[in-house]
């Protein structure tokens, strides 16, 4: 069978993968997509080396069928649809005894401390499967993962029916935080400083403001009646967006930082301090966030379509991640099962 | 009646002050005495020249009597013990209208925008006096704004009993954040540089680190085994310390900013993201904050004697803030009505 690995020293390569059978607890997934993120290209740039053991086949964003039912493992069946929450907790530390067992201390992310979903028969523990319904096609529940993110994000930030979210930076994550939030009851601006994206997100019914041209303190004031926002998500990763997150929140407003900041950031504290701003940080998902991303791709209250604007064959994984790194697409998937013949 | 005063170009001065009568609604105050702190500093030295208009009488921290009664203005006696919220705000702004007057957007500080209490008869509005309980002296009163500051900070902090506190910054503000979080049943560790506070600290039964000689990071996965702490308060103003506080907090931990940061600063966005931080301004204090505040003095709850270090006759402002400059104070009381007679 194929897979699709980070080889080390910046290299992609579709290797040969053995097909063990599942051990005890363990499910094997016969995959039908995976879907690519900005994750995925830190590691096939080399930034994960430490972390990271090669040949590694990444990919954490699946959906599949079950293949083969491994050892005391119960209520699955060959043939039942699900997806993959790729988090392995310890239970034992700190974190996992205050009840915020995704961010374990020690956690594992499948995908990335272990093997992930871009291969054609992938064994995982059958703890982390999550049963998907009927009725939902498994192209669409590719995006389980990232819609999971997403509702994280909104729910960490505590976001109320009528409140104005401002939305910095209008990727993937960017535009599923958008739609969630606009699901929830909240009027949505979006910051993006791409012009494609930015239209695309016009087609999606957000207004859209371009950053690098515009005085987005003076827009989100004139936006909010002078109030400010009541969350701004920093989803951009840029350092631009941190100090002009604190200026668009309103007094007791809250700032989420979802994107990945690798340098430390300059902040404006006197803001945080005389607004009494409150800044969170948010970081994948906990199984109800999960399940809840299952129930609105179901519902079809996500703009799927809108998102995928790619399908590759496992082969095509390299280019497709040159393309996620220009900017050239929004959400790649790779149709692992379609690769299955060869 | 005579009154300490910022004249501009970083002097202060004892000028005469003209005595009126009470407008309606207001009181007159007899001011026993008036504390100074970091913000009198910043008036001081110029740092606000564009907000203040002079000469100022400046001075928040007060305790005194009513002296004459306003018009219109019902429940006060002359003689009656009190102190003063120097907060007044507009109750017509999206912050006042949102519950969090004490913050609002167009919010006057008394003593800052307009005069303060460095004078022996001062006129306030009697909706921000007061009133102190007939057991509670008055040096201890002109503690009750300072107290209200931290009382307001750990109550941002949603501390709980058990919780493992660091306060960075052992001034007069950390030294009260510390003994209310201890009197709310935390572990409290104080770091702070300089070895005078450090000694006072310890005497006060707080275990004390100097952050310039210590790596706090270790000390404190040694001191809450290995999971970091619950709470930081960030105190000091110091950019160093808010490179530490991210390293400090445990997943799911909380900072709260209580120290001016004039400058924007770095901040371990990353660390943020990872362990899911929750970063908090805190400004100020909300009358609930006042009244607790006037509780834990009239309890004797609050080490009173170790933080009033000065009292000093108002003639001695000058050279009283520029001890409180060097750091060779912790607290310095004003005794204004002891210059009665002149
Ligand atoms: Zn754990
Ligand atoms: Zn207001």
């Amino acid at each position: 069978m194929k897979g699709a690995a980070y080889v080390g020293h910046g290299r992609l390569d579709v290797i040969s993968v053995d097909v063990a059978p599942p051990g005890p607890g363990e499910l094997q997934i016969a995959v039908a997509y995976c879907g690519l993120c900005g994750t995925d290209l830190h590691i096939a740039h080399g930034d994960m080396d430490t972390r990271v053991r090669t040949p590694l086949v990444f990919g954490h964003e699946t959906s599949g069928t079950v293949a083969a039912v491994g050892a005391g493992v119960e209520g699955w069946a060959v043939g039942d649809p699900l997806t993959v929450m790729p988090l392995v907790w310890d239970g034992a530390c700190a974190a996992c005894l205050a009840g915020h067992q995704h961010i374990c201390q020690n956690l594992v992310f499948v995908g990335i401390d272990s093997p992930g979903g871009l291969q054609q028969r992938w064994n995982v523990p059958a703890s982390l499967a999550v049963r998907l319904p009927a009725g939902l096609d498994l192209r669409t529940a590719a995006l389980v993962e990232p819609v999971a993110v997403a509702v994280h994000d909104v729910r960490r930030s505590e976001l109320q029916v009528g409140d104005h979210a401002v939305v910095l930076g209008g990727g993937p994550i960017g535009v599923l935080i958008a739609g969630i939030a606009r699901d929830a009851g909240a009027h949505v601006l979006v910051a993006e400083v791409d012009a494609a994206r930015r239209s695309r997100i016009t087609e999606l019914g957000f207004p859209v403001a371009d950053p690098a041209a515009t005085d987005m303190a003076a827009e989100v004031e004139r936006w909010t009646g002078g109030a400010g926002a009541d969350v701004v998500f920093e989803v951009s990763g840029a350092s631009a967006a941190v100090r002009s997150a604190t200026a668009l929140a309103r007094v007791r407003g809250t700032i989420v930082v979802v994107a990945i900041h690798s340098a430390p950031r300059e902040i404006d504290l006197q803001r945080v301090f005389w607004r009494e701003l409150r800044l969170l940080g948010a970081r994948v998902y906990q199984r109800s966030d999960f399940d809840r991303a299952v129930d609105l791709l179901q519902q079809g209250r996500i703009p799927v379509d809108a998102l995928i604007t790619h399908v590759v064959p496992l082969e095509q994984t390299a280019s497709a991640m040159d393309d996620l790194a220009a900017g050239r697409a929004m959400k790649i998937l790779v149709d692992v099962a379609g690769s299955e013949a060869s």
